[in-house]
């Protein structure tokens, strides 16, 4: 793949100036932003309060917002080609709001950069941000742009909006709620974590549900050692299951200890989520007939205790993806 | 000031690893975010999709979005204390909502910071963040931190949503319109780059002038030269009348050509704004009367063709700031 930054000068954001920048986003977006004050050109995007489709809703609709990067070097390097990384920045972030049960809506993005980036690589890097929001259905509403001192940085910030009736939060799971997890785990690294398909779907699905069903919802970034935890109510521990741990192909292919792959190599950008014991049977049915083709696994149930000394044993030693460590 | 970095390891955020450094951006947020799902700790936050205050205002409410970065050695140095370079990214955020006649509402918060950081630093630096939203109104919702590969290398990305019944665009200005300015311009680097307070309510008052009154508003952010281009129709140009520019008290101690200091400085977070002729003179009076403490000035008319032979002369040779040049 070709390196984010150029030795010729001539062939660098540097010798683009902001205005020209601009101008290649706006036109790598034509088709995800539409004209100001709407989408890119103003102080600040204009939006429809709440989406048009969805404001029958009216007060009882949530607006969802997070934010998640992408830096050169820490979330993708020179492997990943410049619209997977752009994909990667839109997904990841579309993960999010899949988590909580909600539709994507608009975001706005912003770079920081070294003037010693590639003009190219920018523009490639662009046209994969809006292809994955045209994906997603997420409208670019504006942006920034910054130079970096250090020269040889990339990073990229993506702020989702998006809208929800009924959000899934991480709290809500209680002792004897089974723990249900889609798709498969384990071997990000080998593309997976930046070829991906948001849940979102299945997301809404899930916030769907009849009343008391699903009762938490992550989705799995850090791993699921890590983001498991995040479900647990405080003095609980989650039972594995561990035959019933879906193993990915890529992770097989990859080698190493199984186990160590499903909880601690992160980036799977699937949906964990809570389950009430007794709705368990009847909501893995729905999911069947509403979702044939998604992989869908009963991995554990909650119970009493902070002790898991069988996971303990079961991954002695294994650590679960620490940013910063 | 403090550096940002520390060359002691056990002082820097990479000891305290992520967990700890989201401890404490909690802690420093405990007054402006709310508990989850409303504010820091879930997937995304999930918010009222309209302000409580708000929702009266029904379907003509506008949602604002916009987003911008502070880049420690770019739009800050060492000579700023991590407070007001916290203070600083939320204002500048503010400003653009100011602009556009909104009301401020929630923020998200993105950090990419190299492990040297100075853990002390980046808490003073949020408090300055928290401090800066609580004085504008702003409710943190959430935010993500990520390490940066480069050693000595922080910014950090605020996306602002607020809400507006009557935004305020850039596009509107016609031939015979007058360009007004708040406050004083030029010589922000001595101080007010930093150290300003966003035109909310004057803003407001713009987006709330009789109709017809109040046809375009920008911020004066790159610098009168730049952003008074920003507001005027193709084939037009602004008529300046020297003598009304407002010259900051920082401008004169700074010395230098005053002119060039008004036009080029930028950072000075002014609302210029262009109002129909035959309005002016009633819409300054209300001016005067509304806020009798914050100057207004009247600097230029907008008339047809679009060469400006006084303004060149005038400059001859200054260049507005040029982001990437």
């Amino acid at each position: 793949m070709p390196s984010p930054f150029s030795e010729k000068p001539e062939e660098t954001i540097g010798a683009l100036g902001e205005a020209e920048i601009i101008a290649r986003a706006r036109a790598a977006f034509r088709e995800v932003s539409p004209p100001p004050p709407r989408g890119i050109g103003d102080d600040c995007a204009a939006l429809p309060a709440v989406p048009e489709n969805a404001a029958a809703a009216g007060t009882t609709l949530r607006r969802l917002v997070t934010t998640d990067s992408v830096v050169f070097g820490k979330h993708f390097d020179e492997s990943v080609s410049p619209e997977n990384a752009g994909k990667k920045l839109v997904r990841r972030n579309v993960s999010d709001v899949a988590a909580m049960g909600g539709t994507p809506s608009d975001a706005v993005l912003a770079l920081v950069a070294g003037e010693n980036l590639s003009a190219a690589w920018l523009e490639a890097f662009l046209r994969g941000v809006a292809e994955a929001c045209a994906e997603c259905g997420v409208e670019l509403s504006g942006g920034d742009v910054s130079s970096a001192p250090a020269a040889a940085f990339f990073s990229a910030t993506l702020a989702l909006t998006g809208f929800a009736e009924n959000p899934l939060p991480r709290a809500g799971a209680r002792v004897g709620d089974f723990l249900f997890v889609t798709g498969t785990l384990g071997g990000s690294l080998l593309k997976k974590h930046f070829d991906f398909r948001p849940r979102v779907a299945e997301g809404l699905f899930l916030a769907r549900a009849p009343a008391g069903t699903v009762r938490a919802c992550i989705d799995v970034s850090d791993g699921l050692l890590k983001d498991h935890a995040a479900l647990l109510p405080a003095g609980t521990h989650a039972e594995f299951d561990f035959a019933a741990l879906p193993l990915s192909d890529d992770a097989r292919a990859l080698g190493g200890d199984p186990l160590r792959r499903i909880f601690c190599d992160g980036e799977d950008y699937e949906l964990l989520f809570a389950v009430a014991g007794t709705e368990a049977d009847a909501f893995e049915r729905s999911w069947r007939e509403r979702f044939p083709d998604v992989p869908l696994s009963r991995i554990a149930r909650i119970a009493a205790g902070t002790k898991n000394a069988r996971l303990d044993a079961a991954l002695s030693g294994a650590r679960a993806y620490e940013h910063f460590s």
